[in-house]
């Protein structure tokens, strides 16, 4: 079997945590298994190297910012070699230049385009266990970039669709993905396998497991993500396109209070005014989470949307600044609303499973301020105050048995 | 003009001092100069690597030290273009890949074979200021590699070579090259001037200011070099292919205790002994500083060897080892000498010069236990205890004017 597995910053954070992880790597390779192991730069040392950047220069330039970053990874992949080494295991360290991992050229966001795989190929021919940078790209001038959040999984996923891996393994601080945060619903289960579109779902409303990116591209490219604990040797979750989960309409209940809804009252009900608002608002670089709109009473409509809370003040000054332009008769914020989101492939066939969250909410007698769907997911707007509350109502309702 | 700059791990130290770096290269930029800007890792950084290397790794493979120490250097390219970015001057970092710096494939001492231009000379024709890593290569496989001692003079002499620079100025902690070390001889004159054979025999000889390397380096492709101080901004020492110093017979006196005597006695005087005990030297990679042996008497002869301190014991267990079978008598270690260099251009045509420094040492009563002699070096080997009256002593006699 050829492996992908990535391996975050807290995992390579100090020499004992990298000898610990070239254990299990060893194992696997004496198992007879290919590996390609992806690593983040050590925890902390990001953060070293940015306080020295704004010790010189409070904005710098972004070209800089990726090639003093890039050199994160370039030390965690070098030391786990050395560890590899010490356990005998025949290794080879690649930063983005040696793969070659080609990027766009936007600095700090840059988009993986393309990895050339002779080099990967030609070392585990070699029975070499290989060790990739993750995180960073070359540019089409032979510059280093680094691709944002959620960087590393992304390098993983990525890596493991050029090659055909038969796996992608994503170590984290957590044994898998769950029906709930065990830390609201101490009885929440571990699920054994989801579908992409339900792991996007999820990560979207906050599961943080994944970042949505990787897991779109593992959708794309058909490859098995597994999301696994880098310190117990336990099984983990699987993301793949089909599961077996006749039985199982939901797999999971999630909470994210990183919301704010903002209300835009008496809009006229003409073409036009939406695109207006959110034309605003995108070039603003505000992301909007969910747009609702009733249907117009005398001629005008109300509008909510949801925007995480760092952007809300933003988006509510340039609203209220833009009100009379807009036709907005009045701008109203709700800061203290939690989404709260179930989501499995059965819903769409099982119009059902929306009764019962409903009537999950009714019995705790929390309030629903909003209600907005995809095909495989119910989110509702609450009180943020009843927020586990509902997540533990609606968890017994449809996961408890 | 185009000018490369190198300043050293010490010069980088700190971010303070990276701002002081940006600041003279942005006066020299804005004078209108093209440059080249050669940087080593920040002082510690390579050590603090080092260190977690060998947490994990007693034994490290050298291609993942090569991998691990290059990120040294790009931290520093990357924080030194912030700084000059901050200071309003246009600048690229660029590392051994991205240059590209060929060099041949033995890690941690590698050397370099061929620099590319183009990406240079593009970045110059664009009135950028180009930070290039010091210290480092790309081998025929694409793997990083590192030069060993003397590593970013030698990047910055190979650069100057490669693209015809006015100049290559080496940043340092002293002002120059001196006739003797200022500790030693407190009137010790700095050099306007100095031809590059003079600097290669007072390189070898303890002076310490630029490494033979870089100077061989400097000499074969006729590139000017200039030491100068990093923290004043005064006028360094010239080293260059002609220098106008008719007047001045011997340019320095240079001292070292690094040496240790060895006097193998009672050698057969026949062909191949001598052959045998240097062929038993070199293969065990000690390197031999002077060879002397004296005319043969009763058909044997006497060999001394200088060595460095800390080959001395190896050396001597060695020889003592076979002795029987290289048929020597005896082996004697004289631990407490010092090697005492005059060095100037003019010594070959003036037998006079040989005669004032031997007056000197008379006239001192320190006695002489050895001499060896180059085109333009005479060497002397005293006691230990007599070197900086030897030094102060000859500096007077024959620079003292």
């Amino acid at each position: 079997m050829l492996l992908v597995k990535k391996f975050g910053g807290t995992s390579v954070g100090n020499t004992d945590k990298i000898k610990n992880v070239a254990a299990k790597i060893a194992k696997e390779y004496k198992a007879g298994n290919d590996c390609i192991v992806v690593l983040s730069a050590m925890d902390q040392s990001t953060d070293e190297l940015l306080t020295l950047a704004h010790e010189i220069n409070m904005d710098p330039p972004t070209r800089e910012i990726d090639a003093l970053l890039s050199t994160g990874e370039q030390v965690s992949v070098a030391l786990m070699c050395m560890a590899l080494d010490a356990l005998s295991v025949p290794s080879v360290s690649l930063n983005a230049f040696q793969v070659s991992m080609h990027s766009t050229g936007n600095h700090t966001n840059a988009r993986l385009k393309k990895i050339d795989t002779e080099r990967i190929r030609h070392e585990l021919d070699g029975r070499r266990v290989v060790v990739v940078t993750g995180f960073q790209g070359v540019d089409s001038y032979n510059d280093v970039t680094t691709i944002g959040r959620g960087g590393s999984d992304t390098t993983a996923v990525a890596l493991a669709a050029a090659l055909h891996a038969d796996a992608c393994e994503i170590y984290t601080d957590v044994d898998g993905v769950y029906t709930a945060d065990p830390r609201i619903v101490p009885n929440a289960k571990k699920l054994n396998e989801i579908t992409y579109d339900e792991m996007l779902e999820l990560a979207s409303i906050g599961a943080q497991v994944l970042h949505n990116r990787s897991v779109d591209l593992a959708k794309k490219y058909g490859v098995t993500l597994v999301v696994r604990d880098s310190h117990k040797d336990v099984e983990g979750t699987f993301v793949k396109e089909v599961c077996k989960m006749e039985s199982m309409l939901v797999s999971g209940v999630a909470a994210d209070k990183n919301t704010c809804c903002l209300t835009l009252c008496g809009v006229p009900d003409m073409p036009g005014y939406e695109y207006r608002i959110f034309d605003l608002l995108s070039s603003n670089s505000i992301p909007v989470d969910a747009i609702l709109h009733t249907a117009a009473v005398n001629d005008t409509i109300d509008i909510s949307i949801c925007v995480s809370r760092d952007c809300a003040p933003r988006a509510e000054a340039l609203l209220k600044d833009n009100a009379a332009n807009l036709k907005i008769k009045e701008v109203s914020v709700d800061n203290h609303v939690a989404k709260i989101s179930i989501v499995g492939a059965g819903i769409q066939s099982n119009p059902g499973v929306a009764t019962k969250m409903f009537e999950a909410l009714f019995n705790s007698n929390i309030n629903i301020k909003m209600t907005y769907t995809s095909e495989i997911r119910i989110t509702v707007l609450i009180d943020e105050i009843d927020m586990e509350k509902a997540v533990r109502a609606i968890h017994e309702k449809l996961l408890g048995e």
